[in-house]
């Protein structure tokens, strides 16, 4: 684990907004749990949680998850299933705490990311000086469909800061967006 | 424009190695499209050529280009279409550099990426210092597949350092990939 407080990922279908600004569940998208599971592996992030209450949802992720595991699959792309099996397939973000927690001893704490200007957000900066300087895990939520719904949102110790577009563009893919957060957060780019 | 050397990207599809090291077209994923337009727009990248020699997959990304530009599509997202406004499809890398001749006023630098350990390779620091101070446009090159063919590779100007990964884990996805170089070399985390 090293010195580094452990961060996780949760990608999170439900409660997020849809462009109305309704909560739903969105639909579980096949690339992004391979993207997130290969991103994870590759910044040695312990877990990225899939969280989705609906079964259909949850089985079509298991699915993607056992393919992985056949022998035709590893032979294909050996290192495939080392990023999958970084994934874990949740009902909750309250799951996801628990299951942290069973591994890291801790409850995380909640950084919530978003597209929208927050006041108070937590810098890159300031939160790369918290994951050195502050122990005890931290679980990032990433939202998909049009963002994480207020609720959740009002739950989460810190809101990081956005990653700021040209002239107000802010419709990053969570698949990059997620990249460029964990590469802020862990990465050692120079 | 800025002061800043304008940088393009290209999503190469040929010519790049498959899995067995031989050199291939590989077939155009949608979801590259979205995400590498979107990316472009955010960092107000000019254009990112995608570049494809087959005939059926070129006539495949103009049918997603232009379905972002029905109506049904505008309302539903807005602001996809300027996004995919940034992609230009092209036959060839060479293609892709008169267009930024035309565009710039002069051919690109070719800038690799790869995720093999390079000797001699540009650091990130090295590379946003070399876009502030020399002028000029730089292409930089995206592979697909197994990644750039060597013989592409030969004709670029430098190539980048990799996103080096835990335990030498190094196989993100081409769009996280793409997130995280370009953050590197021009955005403002911090």
């Amino acid at each position: 684990m090293g010195r580094r407080s452990p961060v996780c990922l949760a990608l999170v279908h439900y409660p997020v907004l849809n462009r109305q600004g309704k909560i739903i569940a969105s639909a579980v998208t096949n690339l992004d749990l391979h993207d997130l599971g290969r991103l994870a592996r590759t910044y040695d992030l312990p877990a990225c949680y899939v969280v989705t209450p609906l079964e259909d949802q949850q089985a079509m992720a298991y699915r993607l998850l056992s393919h992985w595991e056949t022998e035709v699959a590893r032979e294909l792309h050996p290192r495939r299933g080392e990023a999958l099996a970084r994934l874990k397939i949740v009902s909750a973000v309250d799951a996801a705490c628990r299951d942290v927690r069973d591994v890291h001893g801790e409850e995380p704490v909640l950084w919530a990311t978003t597209a929208r200007e927050t006041k108070g957000a937590l810098s890159f900066r300031e939160a790369r000086r918290s994951l050195a300087e502050e122990p005890g895990p931290r679980l990032l939520l990433l939202g998909t469909g049009w963002g994480l719904a207020p609720p959740l949102l009002e739950r989460c110790g810190a809101v990081l800061q956005t990653i700021e577009g040209i002239e107000g563009y802010n419709h990053l893919s969570v698949r990059c967006a997620a990249a460029i957060l964990v590469d802020r957060l862990l990465g050692r780019g120079g």
